[in-house]
């Protein structure tokens, strides 16, 4: 069987200027990198801006398990297919981190023959726009630490510094550091912490903005620490936000590529949907719909995180209106959130089915709660059973939602066919109401607890001192209209990532709780999540080579 | 007056597929970033590589003042002129740090009329290769720490881990840190450092690697800790090496771009030279001396600094071969070197020039000592006045050198035709005996004290008791044979920044050694010189911005 990179690497790309010709973007509108990767100038939006949006499909999926979901290769898949049954169909998706490539996670292009390509590109630098929020980051941790250095007329309290330097790596030596040693022009000691890039606020940022304008606004408004007074000292008081500005300049353009069967796709921004708000940018998705007649976009892991963020800070923020949710399950994953165990989802276990199918069902009843059309796809695998595909279709049947098989990562678009009719059926036939979940208006404790209470199903919050603290300065600082963006472990519903399938009877615990002021959300910490991740005792980088001839191998 | 980035924003560029066809090179060769920017494909080098190499010349300077000194500048006028009297050259440049350009420096794109465009994109991410370094470099960390904390196999001493984490910023906070702070799971406990990206051997190794086998090759000898043993530990042992190779695969093609004239520019690479080798890449040098008739190419500050590098490793271990030597000085600042004040440049001083030309006169001496010939030039300024031309040409025509004036600044190619008349002139009639300074086989402490005897001018060299040690072990290690990379302040011919001039009786302190195994030299830190530069009281950041409609201001 071939691999991922094998796939990929066969494949024969066509230009990239030939796939946005294919959806109308002319050759004057891109931006070259290499032959196989462009991005969108700044001028295609005003050309398309007054046109009608399409529709507005969100793939999601259920809790992640080490089986694998394949969220990204039905998306892709969907994308792939749409074009078999000609329809104007444009996917944006996320780019991947550089963290759990070398990690465990492995890339973030899909899989089989649903992936995007150039697949070693997009897993690696692809156009830079990842160096440059690292870069913006640390620019202003930076300036930061020279302004307490150089006299800090500011008066920023060291012990109240909340801005963090950040790497794309994953690289748990330095979540908790101490920065400043050495002597006295080597700076002020201090406490400091590095997070992984797709968890910084810039990430979120540069998502969420409108175009270079909003976005120098929302860099400005960044909170980076506290003054002696107490009160909040930002960006703009430290005149960062032009230099970080002209760092981002490019990366605010969204980039086009190809699927394996030459569709465009379009792919931009990647914050973490578990230390971060897990969307692709709203710029791309913007674009996607004025070019497109139906936009397919996806959201990191469980629906719990991606979907519920998706849908209450995207769409909130951006003034987005989803048509469908598309929640993607797999009978091993459903298994193995049954109790079956790992090396053993390749038999027949209708019972394990049936015990784990109820993480399913709490994300189609989660998804419901937003009033937008639910299609339940399995990414189906050669060991699955009739049974128990069967078992899975008449499950969500029942729960009023449609339900179609994908083979995508075996077959490409032409195994998505199915799952493509399924969800054009529902944007014609049911309509959406999609409203958030909350409202605006809502204290942060009670915006946290309705996330807690009707998405995860827990009992109740718990707040650490610390994050009671936390909240009450937010909201005197008259940021709690804010949506609450939560950090929260990925493998669970509740924060404790060994409780699988639908726990129940169960806090959330929230641990430390800060605004993004620039982004417009307030970060909730749950349990043990950290937004700095480490590597496993055998890193996928010891794997990773490139031949003489300068291919790549290993990467997955 | 026109600042720098008006005249290079007000320039008319040609699409960078018709520059690369003026010196030969087909669109097939080419890997777009934008329609301005591109990297020549691995595949050039094997249709060029079997012709005969065309001149070598290297553009240095004295040592730099705040008067500024025109170093770049002269490059690409002097390609440009070359270009306006019909001779096929090609300058071949280092890459900017965006440490620099949020600094004190600003950018490196030449000045004036004399500038390589599209200036911003260059100061800022370019096409990615020092991202892609600071990547390899910090994966290697994360790997190393992570293999300390998963139970260490390898025995290494968390008190002697030689490698460092590196960003392209200055961040002088990050000099001495302290990382793995927090409980179990978040690392070891240890002391660690940043350096520049520019400082990081990653930089020097990408820079004189031939091909991606050798790149490999030497990123696996790279020295990252001793274990308990006091055995040294490589990136080898650590299994990084095919991941690194991977994240830099792109970053070794040479990049090409234009001069305000249209005229082709290779840049890659660009390692300081007070603090690293100094000297763009071996293979953009090379492939030049391919696909031209002339190369000129520069080296990093002084002549003590990057030209001395240039010779005694660049053109070591690539076996290249210098034909002439352009060194640059402007009558303010040997002005300045002779103690006229700053603010008093403007003013005839012959008492001040010839009291300051000492400092010209030992860099004159020191390119002789390798027998190539030297053109001195004077970047000429408004303020300059004939007496004083005339003072400095006398003086150079007396030490056996050729002197032209320079005027690329204000009219460019057309105001360096003096100079490349001159050049071509030396390149006929001159002929290079070019060699090191010296021998492989003398001890390390022989060639630190040949080249602070024979370069810098000092009365002996102090070692600190820690670098005779490391001194020692070096050599036991069997590295002796090594060349040595000084790092040493560019201000002065000493270590001590404040003694301009021509100092004499000074000692070179040498504080700490290391082996650089990958890149093939050792390190030598001397006086206090850092490898990570700090930001000043007001840093450039300040006032760098960005129009509505995408323009960047401020950069210089």
């Amino acid at each position: 069987m071939k691999t991922d990179i094998q796939i990929a690497q066969e494949a024969k790309m066509l230009p990239v200027k030939d796939v946005a010709a294919s959806i109308g973007i002319m050759e004057d509108d891109l931006e070259f990198y290499g032959k196989y990767k462009a991005k969108l100038s700044e001028d295609l939006w005003d050309k398309v801006k007054d046109r009608e949006d399409g529709k507005l499909v969100l793939v999601t999926a259920i809790n992640p398990t080490p089986a694998g979901e394949g969220k990204t290769t039905t998306t892709v898949g969907l994308g792939q297919a749409m074009a078999k049954l000609n329809k104007k169909a444009l996917i944006a998706l996320r780019e991947p981190s550089l963290g759990p490539c070398f990690g465990i996670k492995g890339g973030a292009a899909g899989g089989g023959y649903a992936q995007v390509v150039p697949m070693e590109d997009l897993n690696l630098h692809f156009t830079g726009d990842f160096h440059a929020i690292t870069s913006a980051n640390n620019l202003l941790s930076a300036l930061l630490d020279n302004h307490i250095q150089q006299g800090n007329s500011l008066r920023i309290d060291p012990r109240q510094v909340v801005w963090k330097r950040c790497l794309d790596m994953n690289d748990r030596a330095l979540r908790n550091i101490v920065v400043g040693l050495g002597n006295k022009m080597d700076g002020m000691v201090r406490e400091d912490h590095f997070v992984i890039t797709v968890a910084s606020e810039i990430m979120a940022i540069l998502c969420l903005a409108d175009d270079l304008a909003d976005l120098k606004q929302r860099l400005g408004k960044i909170i980076v620490a506290y003054n002696f007074e107490g009160d909040p000292v930002t960006a703009g008081d430290l005149q960062a936000t032009g230099a970080m500005t002209a760092l981002l300049k490019d990366a605010l353009k969204p980039n086009i590529i190809q699927t394996l069967e030459h569709t465009p796709a379009l792919i931009h921004g990647g914050p973490f949907a578990n230390i971060a708000h897990g969307c692709n940018s709203v710029r791309a998705t913007k674009m996607a719909l004025k070019i497109s007649d139906i936009t397919i976009t996806e959201a990191g892991f469980g629906a719990d995180l991606g979907a519920e963020k998706f849908l209450d800070i995207k769409c909130r923020k951006a003034g987005l209106k989803p048509d469908a949710v598309v929640l993607v399950a797999t009978v091993r994953a459903l298994k193995y959130n049954g109790g079956a165990a790992k090396g053993n989802l390749g038999e027949e276990n209708l019972q394990a089915l049936e015990k784990g199918i109820v993480n399913l069902e709490k994300h189609i009843e989660n998804i419901q709660k937003y009033d937008v059309p639910v299609v339940v796809t399995l990414n189906s695998f050669v060991t699955d059973t009739a049974a128990e595909h069967e078992f899975v279709r008449r499950f969500c049947e029942e729960r009023g939602c449609e339900f179609a098989l994908s083979e995508v990562w075996e077959k490409g678009g032409e195994g998505g066919i199915k799952l493509a009719e399924k969800v054009l059926e529902t944007l014609e036939k049911k309509e959406s109401h999609f409203h958030p979940l909350y409202k605006d208006e809502l204290s942060l404790k009670e915006k946290i607890e309705t996330i807690a209470k009707e998405i995860y199903g827990a009992r109740g919050v718990v707040y650490e001192p610390a994050a009671e603290k936390q909240l009450t300065k937010i909201e005197q600082m008259g940021l709690g209209s804010f949506p609450v963006c939560m950090a929260k472990n990925q493998y669970s519903l509740s924060d404790d990532a060994g409780k699988l399938g639908r726990p129940e009877n169960f806090d959330i615990h929230i641990r430390e709780v800060y605004a993004s002021a620039g982004a417009g959300f307030v970060v909730a910490l749950t349990g043990a999540i950290m937004t700095m991740p480490g590597l496993p005792k055998i890193p996928a980088a010891n794997h990773i080579d490139v031949t003489e001839d300068g291919k790549i191998t290993g990467l997955f």
